[in-house]
């Protein structure tokens, strides 16, 4: 029996995001409890996470208030983590598949993002990068990508989805407003290269996912576009 | 049903032997074929890995010899991606728990493994990092360790077992043989400030799994040694 969860999150983190994803497209019931991680509560380091990272999910225990947590509810931390584990508590999802091979497919998606998307995307954003990285990286998540076009892997929405379409719906905030600590202009620069033929099915795949309800209703865009602006502004 | 196993590894990398213990552990049939990583094949970049990693995995197909893949089997690449795999082909092995909070707990220690334990490890046989940094990993790490002390997390080998393994056999053989690129006596100095009672549970837990004998089949202590020697030489 599936007992009380309650997400620890900050609505500007695309890690967070990544975990609201999956609760929404499993149709899971959860309570999302926003942290300012830039001064946390007490009780959120001593009862939650010591970290003090978002996301952390609070699983079972008494239902109480997110911010009376119990000791007696598991916590878990890291958001590729809590993918696996909501895969878990809800099987028949889809958020992974049911056969192995296609499980690793996923995996190996989710490996890829860490280790070729997401590293190089905010080493950028934070002016430590090149935007030929994220090409790079680009090109590689490219070569994963199924045939049909709606779906990471495979023909359903599953972690591996989850856990690029935060970071998608950023790289387009980066290269719509030239926002982040890189050169001026470089942002746009990065837009225009997208636009190349070479990279259209990873463009298809970003626009469908930044369609997705689930996306619209996670993704603060004004708020992340403001947050780039003033967070990695050049100095 | 299941199909053939080629597992292509290298005999001194710390990464193939995570999966040899899996498959060990598991009783798993499977066939080892080592990769020259110095040299490597030109048939193992263009058949089974283009980024020319071990360990690889080449799961289904015709029953081919190793060094003649067939482009019908599937190759799954990265050492963690590869130990959940293997969880998922064996699920009665214990490799994974079958509840979802259980799973959460093992697969948090493998993530901790990756951040805290593996990184500064290497960094600090590679002459990158403090051997203070090491001993800050095994105190995150420890403080995950179950209560038993047999194993990582509960009370059956797992793939947190598997994941932090080899990385204990090779801190081991640094502190011993202080071989490394770290000052001359650091390694030592690491091996003598691991004594010390804060770390009792740590080295309690390395010691049972040094024991193991799927460790001691698959971890060659002379060529790891001779290779730290070598290959981080102090220049």
């Amino acid at each position: 029996m599936l007992e009380q969860l309650t997400l620890y999150l900050h609505k500007l983190s695309p890690y967070s995001q990544k975990a609201e994803l999956a609760l929404i497209e499993a149709n899971a019931p959860y309570k999302g409890y926003q942290i300012d991680v830039f001064n946390k509560p007490e009780w959120f380091v001593s009862k939650v996470n010591p970290v003090g990272k978002v996301p952390t999910v609070a699983y079972g225990g008494p239902n109480v208030a997110p911010d009376d947590p119990s000791p007696s509810s598991t916590k878990i931390a890291e958001s590729n983590v809590i993918l696996e584990f909501l895969a878990d508590l809800y099987p028949d999802s889809g958020l992974l598949p049911k056969d192995p091979v296609s499980r690793a497919k996923v995996r190996s998606f989710v490996d890829a993002n860490t280790k070729h998307f997401e590293d190089p995307l905010y080493g950028f954003i934070a002016g430590r990068g090149s935007y030929e990285d994220v090409l790079n990286g680009v090109e590689f998540i490219q070569g994963l990508l199924g045939e049909g076009g709606d779906f990471a892997v495979g023909d359903h929405y599953t972690i591996a989805d989850a856990c690029i379409s935060p970071h998608l719906a950023r790289l387009m905030v980066i290269t719509e407003a030239d926002s982040g600590k890189f050169a001026v202009g470089m942002g746009s620069k990065l837009g225009e290269e997208l636009k190349a033929p070479k990279f259209a099915k990873f463009m298809k795949y970003a626009d469908r996912v930044l369609e997705r309800p689930s996306l619209k209703q996670t993704f603060d865009k004004e708020g992340v576009t403001t947050f780039f602006k003033t967070f990695y502004a050049r100095t």
